[in-house]
């Protein structure tokens, strides 16, 4: 049977593995520093469910059956699919549980999600995101708004990539100012705005007016669409642009909010970009998207917004304001492009050579000695001629080669294989420096040929 | 619409995550400790291959479509199924990958598994394993075989569990011994011994002689079946029942290095149980499972063996050993009686109180001076009555709160809500015990009431 791989599903090889899972940790620290429990939802959910959010997500749900199967339970198994992100199923979740959780409830969750789609570069059919959220009942107050970017800041400087840009805006700006330049249809217009960066002001300008505007009007909403600051000068030259209206005030307000505890806490890491839109209809305040700095045409890395409705059971509604890294997709262009590289391919920092089968007890009795001081360590598979044991060691990135008893006194020795220094060392008491004890993860391309 | 628990796809609360993410990282920190890299393989394979492998696994696959498929996609798409186990997945990567590799190799895996399974009692549909396999290349030295418990037994060790005994067993011993006694159908016999727990020794008896045995050969498979032992008197008592054959001898030498290396490295964690014999037919050399004290009725929590063909390409075969830890049937056992719990059901240790919303920007920058030094905390979501501020935490059981400016001197206070102490405190230099950092996971009932 034929091997190859499957479009749209990625694999890593164990080394790119260690790059994501210092991605993934890193994550999750800061998310836990910021006082985030993690949940995990289940894979699937009724298609129903999914069905009903998400605008045309249908047209991406796999859903899935049991291939044994017979009439009956196969019409049951047809009404489940995997889920095709974790807003869905988080909100679900709180509904289901809403009696057992304390609010406002934060969480993180960071999982892989499947969408159908057609591969292309950038966009995979199973791929991992990692979303916090913070939820309430009935009211959500407006600090959560400013904390998320805040919390995502910290990630992407802890990370070893480019800068990373936050864009913030709140959907109130461009509704206040539309109906203050008097146009109705705040959606419609939303949808056309949010193609700026697409195909240009003058393709904008043309199907406004096509959907209805004066050519005056359009060109209003492009001065909006042009404002962009990193610092609250932006409500000035929203100002200069003439238009009142009470809901501009408020968005103008929890935008500069927004971005002046960004100033405070994360300078450099967010701008107020007053065309940012993000496509779905439920978002009703701050709106969130990321840039990476020199690989914009890529789109959003990290995206998210706040919603008056996560989720209602009818009685109760959850406002929550909630933001997703594109783990997968953030990866995906850092590995292709050679960005960022693990030291090794093993968290092995030290390989315990083996002088003979017979004496291998002593080589599992000096890495034992090792991994109880927390050094991670394998034992030599062969005793092979040292030359040989050191190539093992080499081609998996294992920094240091321990050989026992090599010592003049009868004690053993460990080679760093980097710089070719052999010493006396004593397992119960040796210490790598601080960065061989794990791989470490760095910006660049790899190193090796 | 309505929404309620799926059956077999299990969830956590957020208190119970913390017990699953404490499990998957003692797990994981073993496993690299002993240099295991990690992979993670995509959720679906070809049908086909699932179909190939694991017995009787196709009543169990869950096959994948894409809803809005047409026909002509759709016959495509069914060829995908979400996979069962990660054994095949990875036999699959081994051979995808072999000129990316370097053999031996070893790797580490978690990640959840779907059966279509009726869902009963510690069966689920949806479920987590964490894995570990050594693949070489042509030929796998046997000392690996003792490596695999080893590993184990340190996890179990790690964790708040009561004792783990892992039971060990060479299918050679079996399978010579019954060719020493004149049975030629092995694997039919080792199917029928392999019930022993189940229907106890007359119905074994009773079903071997029903396949051909004569009774004197049933029970004799019998006597060697009954055969259990903590050191190396099992070999001994296999001799004593005067049966000899090449492959008996193998098999005894074997499993007496490996139980050798138990009583050395991991004193109490292994047995010799000569019923041991896996389901599978693939595996070829050393068996294991184990079992949780006092909750032997439940079977298996680990279990895994040596195959000599792992995978093959037609050219080159790639013999393993390797060993899963079933973490969700574990976690689903120790949760529903009680025998584990978490602190608290949050990463954060200190709520920092607000005094009022104008003095917000105080309690973020006391929480990022805390997190800067790495301890997790939340800023209170309301300027309420300090009494309601330590209720938001009693409830989530964070176990600190900060009151800014609360010190005579203007400085700060924080406040052990378990024991009412209140000090002077300094967010640049305060630190909280150790053990108050993270959630503790600990063995026995939740305290709460």
């Amino acid at each position: 049977m034929k091997i190859s791989p499957i479009s749209g599903f990625p694999e890593y090889l164990p080394s790119q593995r260690i790059v994501e899972q210092h991605f993934l940790d890193v994550i999750r620290e800061t998310f836990e520093l910021h006082g985030y429990p993690s949940i995990e939802t289940r894979a699937v959910e009724p298609v129903e469910r999914l069905l009903g959010k998400g605008g045309d997500a249908d047209k991406e749900i796999y859903g899935i059956r049991r291939l044994a199967a017979d009439e009956a339970t196969a019409a049951a198994d047809s009404e489940l699919g995997l889920h095709f992100d974790l807003t869905v199923p988080f909100a679900r979740y709180v509904l289901e549980n809403a009696g057992h959780l304390s609010f406002p409830f934060r969480r993180y969750q960071i999982q892989k999600v499947w969408r159908g789609e057609r591969p292309q570069e950038g966009r995979y059919r199973e791929f991992t995101q990692a979303d916090i959220d913070v939820v309430d009942v009935g009211e959500l107050a407006p600090h959560f708004e400013a904390e998320m970017p805040l919390v995502i800041a910290e990630v992407f400087r802890k990370l070893p990539i480019p800068p990373m840009v936050i864009q913030v805006n709140n959907r109130k700006i461009p509704e206040g100012f539309y109906r203050g330049i008097g146009i109705e249809d705040v959606a419609g217009t939303l949808r056309i705005v949010d193609k700026l960066d697409k195909i240009g002001p003058d393709k904008v300008a043309e199907q406004l007016v096509a959907a209805g505007c004066t050519p005056e009007q359009a060109q209003q909403c492009l001065a909006l669409a042009g404002i962009r600051s990193a610092d609250l000068s932006f409500v000035e030259q929203v100002r200069a642009l003439g238009v009142s209206h009470p809901t501009l005030d408020e968005g103008l307000d929890a935008l500069a909010a927004v971005i002046r505890a960004g100033m405070d806490n994360a300078p450099g890491a967010m701008v107020a970009d007053l065309k940012i839109a993000r496509g779905l209809d439920y978002y009703t305040g701050t709106v969130y998207e990321t840039q990476l700095a020199g690989y914009e045409s890529w789109g959003s890395f990290c995206s998210g917004g706040r919603y008056d409705s996560l989720a209602s059971d009818g009685k109760t509604t959850y406002p929550g304001v909630g933001i997703s890294i594109g783990v997968s997709r953030l990866l995906g262009l850092l590995l292709s492009k050679g960005l960022v590289t693990a030291s090794r391919s093993t968290p092995a920092a030290v390989l315990v050579a083996v002088n003979d089968e017979e004496s291998r007890p002593t080589s599992v009795g000096i890495a034992t000695a090792l991994r109880q001081r927390g050094i991670p360590c394998e034992v030599a598979p062969k005793p092979a001629k040292f030359g040989k044991q050191i190539r093992y060691a080499e081609r998996r990135g294992i920094p240091y080669v321990w050989f026992p008893g090599a010592a003049e006194s009868g004690g053993d020795q460990v080679k760093d294989i980097r710089s070719g220094q052999q010493d006396d060392a004593d397992a119960s008491t040796w210490q790598p420096p601080a960065e061989d004890l794990r791989p470490q993860v760095t910006a660049g391309a790899d190193p090796s040929p």
